[in-house]
This record gives structure tokens, sequence and C-alpha cells, in this order.
């Protein structure tokens, strides 16, 4: 067993703290970062924090030619009380492994890695801001770094995480946006790396996002791979109809990212008594639904946004007008409850709050 | 326009280049590389070629997280009379052009990119190896840079170019080896990004290639991902089968890498008056003709092994033992005129060869 003690080097100079109403996400990163290493044969060791840095690898470095690398992405709230906590942090370490599993990157001990990630949060403490909807987003990621053109699993890698203060997604609240399914490219195919966060899948992803961007869509609706028929995913987040009274999310089928806000909603759904089930739904159904005025609402589901309605689905030439743009009373409720939580406003009946000392 | 002269930073510290016995493949690199900047706005600008250097990024340069990133690779070769030759490089830059479209990294200038690689190969010319089979491997890429976390298209790059010194793939001219059928991993799928060389697309080949790997194949052969029924590619080369004297490949979908070394094939057996089809090809079809003994070669084809004979194909838990594992006449034409062509030892009929002063 290495020894996992992490040593730790405070920076001699510390940043300014960007102002509340200036944060956006992901463009500002807190005074320091964690850094693990892997060697074959070695293992996981030299756990250490350091003064937030560069990265230096050598050009023939595997990341940079085959992608071989995975990463999560969680956040650190703060309550008014002044107490920071993670929400659900393990199901966060838990699916970096099987992204891990999925990608030939060797195992990491889960609970190193969130009291690394607990300790750096500790550390950085003041750069959690605390203006309503702020939060502290944990960026844990590990890279290949074996300098080796050769197609294969890289021998050497490094588990880092960064910390980036980051506001409110929606800085009105939660508002409704325009969604545009999409039937030329596709995400993921079962066999694919689908249900792995890596790398690859973001970068297939570019393309198709920015052609509906140029038409006013914030996001697209990814069909599944084989019939382009199947509901998976709605751009980084997963997605929920409410049809007719009944919550319906599609079933996780190998291609569809298995999400922690995902999960917390069907919980929630399943506590509140409101039916909710986990099965395959085609586009045609979601359309159907609509025509005969029983689509009562739609929404994204993930870590940055939380909740995020959907006001507008345009399909095949269609537009689909949800809710009359507004956002539904269960989209509201699963929002205000799970930011609630997070905030420490409200109870957390299912223990999801880990808190960092 | 900016102005494209290449700033040139030798060295002060050569380093000791590998004796041909103990050339591997892309472990080794030269005395120097090749870089140049994009930024949005200003465009791709300060072309140089320097000292042979990490790469220095910030840890959340978006091709740690989401792989925007294009690869390609091709070779130099040094003919007996001491001559060094690219074989059809433009091919190659006019798919870094394409991988890029379909990336959202942005266009470069095909020419300036070949006019470096020729600059820095020129300057490296003591590097490439004169022992049989052996060349100077070229590996430009693109990284996207830019430090921010949300998931769009990188604001700024870095095209670098960097030479390995490589040994023949085959220490004792080509052999046959074994694939195995992939039937439960997929590479790519149509819509997806296949036909880009991009960094995702080899990362979710490592898992299936380990696998097989275990069981003492060589490499995958890759069916499509809708029906897992039609042949695509074989590892990271195109594939070719030779069916009752017709020699035929899958035709190019949007999920097959358009090869040179395949490009180069299909117009020398046109040559030849070989019959060749680019055509759906399905595993059944190759199997009833193995069965009817109809199935006289297959090979793969990629700047790597030139030309790779495979003398088993697993399926199903069948073993389809092709030309007695014995290396097929057309298989073994094409890799002499080939590689002749490219060491200067055969005619160049086509124009293929572009000479580096």
């Amino acid at each position: 067993m290495v020894d996992q003690t992490v040593n730790v080097t405070l920076t001699e100079d510390t940043k300014q703290k960007p102002v509340a109403e200036q944060l956006e996400f992901g463009r500002v990163f807190t005074d320091h970062m964690f850094i693990m290493d892997y060697i074959e044969g070695k293992g996981w060791h030299n756990p250490r924090i350091v003064p937030y840095q560069p990265v230096t690898l050598d050009p023939a470095a595997i990341v940079f030619h085959y992608g071989q690398t995975v990463f999560e992405g969680l956040k650190a709230y703060v309550t008014k009380d002044g107490e920071a906590r993670l929400f659900r942090p393990e199901k966060n370490m838990q699916r970096l492994n099987r992204s891990n599993e999925r990608m030939c990157i060797p195992h990491l001990d889960e609970d190193v890695a969130l009291n690394a990630i607990k300790q750096l949060v500790s550390l950085e403490r003041d750069w959690i801001p605390t203006a309503p909807g702020t939060s502290l987003y944990i960026r844990p990621f590990i890279i290949s770094t074996e300098s080796y053109l050769g197609v294969a699993p890289s021998k050497t890698y490094q588990f880092l995480v960064i910390l980036s203060p980051v506001g409110a997604y929606y800085k009105e609240g939660i508002n409704p946006v325009k969604i545009a399914v999409e039937d030329e490219f596709v995400r993921a195919v079962k066999g694919g790396t689908g249900e792995a966060k890596t790398a690859g899948n973001y970068a297939s992803s570019l393309k198709a996002q920015e052609l509906v961007s140029d038409k006013g869509y914030a996001q697209v609706l990814w069909l599944d791979g084989l019939e382009k028929k199947y509901i998976e995913e709605v751009g980084s987040m997963n997605v929920f109809f409410k049809i007719n009274g009944e919550v319906v999310t599609p079933a996780l089928n190998g291609s569809i990212l298995e999400g922690v806000t995902r999960n917390s909603v069907i919980r929630l759904l399943n506590h509140w008594d409101i039916p909710v089930a986990e099965r395959k739904i085609s586009m045609e159904e979601v359309y159907e639904a609509y025509e005969k005025g029983l689509l009562e609402e739609a929404f994204g589901a993930g870590t940055a946004a939380v909740i995020s309605p959907i006001g507008e689905l345009s399909w095949k030439g269609e537009q689909l007008i949800i809710n009359d743009r507004v956002t539904g009373s269960v989209s509201k409720r699963l929002y205000d409850t799970l930011t609630g939580i997070q905030y420490g406003t409200e109870e957390d009946p299912f223990g999801w709050i880990e808190k960092v000392k």
C-alpha cells in the first residue's frame, strides 16, 4: 500500500476572487489544485496539493493523440450558516471508475479520491461563492501521459482536480429554453463510449451544437444512433418528459450517461408519489402526446443547470411549444427541492449531503 | 495575411540516434519539432521550428476535457541514393482539413502545413533511418488550448509536428496476422466521427483491442455500428478481401477513415486491371465465400504496415484460415510495389512521390 498522505504546498501568490456578478462557468480557477500520479507496477502515488499551475507533457503524450481521458463534474455549496458541502459526491467517484473501466484507465480508490477533493475544497473554502445560485464547480479528471504513438492504453497517468467558482446557470432563475432535435449527427451508440464521461463524446457533439446555436437553439436533443428514433439526452444533460401525469425518462441503455441529478430526480418523484418511468421513449411518442395535449412538461437534468425546463422543441420542421413556454410545476418543484437540499434551506431526507470540514 | 516565414531555433543539445535494430514505433523523437499558434480573430500565426520540448498547457485546456483534437500520420523515406521523400503528403493535408471541419477546428492552409513538414524533415534529414523497411514517421496534430470548461469549440489552438524514426512494421517482412471480428464494441457510426482522424475514435477502440490481445489476436475487425453486419475497418487500417478474383473493400460511408494507402491500393489494382470494388460487404458474405473456397486473400492497408495480410479471421466462434496463412500474391505485389515506390526502387507512374530538398 502506497502512502496516501496528501503533501500540501501552498501558493505564495494568491489570486483575487471574482465578484459575484461577474461569475461565469469554468473560466476562473482557484489558487490550488490536486495531483496524483500513476505508473504501471507502482500504482497511484504521490497525492499532493500544489499551487494552480500548468500541466507539462511530452508532445507525444497519449492524451493529445488518442484521447484516453475521463472526467467528472460536481459542485461545492455553502449554506447561509457558512457550512461547505458536497452533493452525493460518492456517485461521481463511482462513475469515474466506471468510465475508467471503459477507457482502460486504472481503477482509482474512491475514498482516496473523495478525500482529496474534500481536502482541496476545505483549503479553498473562501473561494466558494455565497450569492444565490452560485457554487464552486469541481472538475476531477484523469489524463494519459505516456509518450508513445502506438494505439495502446498508457502506462502512466495523472489524476487532477481543479476548482472554478461559477455563477447561477440562469441569472434570473430557471427559464425554459429552445431545444432542437438532432437527426443528422450522433452522440453515441451501444458498444461505443456513451455511458463513459470521456473527452471524445464531447468532441463529437461540438458540430451539431454549433449548427443549432446558429439557429437560436440552446442545445440539441440526441436520438439513438441506430434508428434515430428513440430519445437519449439533451445537450450534456439527461432529459425527462411529463406526459399525462407520468414523468418518463430514457432507460439507461449503454449509450446514455448515468447522471447523478437524473438519479436524484427519480428518487424525489418516487418520494412524492409522482409516477415516473425509465423506458425507451421515441420522438414519435412525444409528438403524439403533444398533438393530443398530453405533453405537460419537459426538462433537462444535470449538475450545471440542475433542472433546465424545455419551452420549445424543434423536430422535423415542427415547433412543439411546451406548457406555453412556462416552467412547469414539477420542474419547478424539483429545482427548488434539489437546490434547497444543496444550499441547506430544505431537509435532506436521503442523506445526500456530505459536509466539508 | 499573417507572415508565414518559419522561425527556426536550433537545439544546442542533439540527441543520440537509435541503432536500426532497436527501432520501435513511436517511442523516440528527433531533435526538433514544428509549432504554429491559432487565436480567434488573428488566425494561424508564428510558425516556428524549435528544439523538441514539452507542451505546457493550463489544466483547464479543452483538449484534456473534451478531446477537441485531430491528427495525421505519414512517413519520410530515404532512397539508396540518399534522397529524402514523402508519399502523397497532400492527401494527408486534405484529410487533416476534413477532420478539422468535423471537429470545429479552424482550417489550415495546406501548403503552409506541407511546407512546414518538408522544412522540418529537411532539417532532421539525418534522422531518417536507412535500413530496409525503416522510415521517419511524421505526426502532425492540432490541440485545443483554451482554458475553459464550457462545452464549446476552443478559441485557441496549436498545430504541432513531431518526428519519430521507426523500424519495419514486420521485422521479417510481411507476415499474415490473426484478426478477431468484434461484435460487442463499436468504433464509429454514421453521424459520428468515424471518418475524422480524431482522438476519441482511438480512445474508444482501446477496450476491444485489449480484450482480443489477451486471446492472441493482433487486431479487431470492426463491423458497422448499426447492424453489426457490414465490415468497416481492421484495427486502424482499411481492409480488403479478394473473393473469386475480385478485390472488395468497404465503400466510404461516413464512418470509415479514408486511408491514403487504401486509395493507393485501389489505384494500383485498377492500373493492373485487377477487378476492384468499393461497396458494402458483410461478414456473412465473407464467410460464404470462405465456405465455397472463394476467399483467396484478405489484408489491411495503412501507413504504418503498408499492407498487412490476414491469415486468420475469428468470427462467432469460427476460425477462417485464409490462403493457408500465407501472404497472397496480390497482397505481396501491392506491398512490394508500394514500398518500392516509397523507397525509390520502383517507378512512380502516378507522381505520388514528393522530394524533400
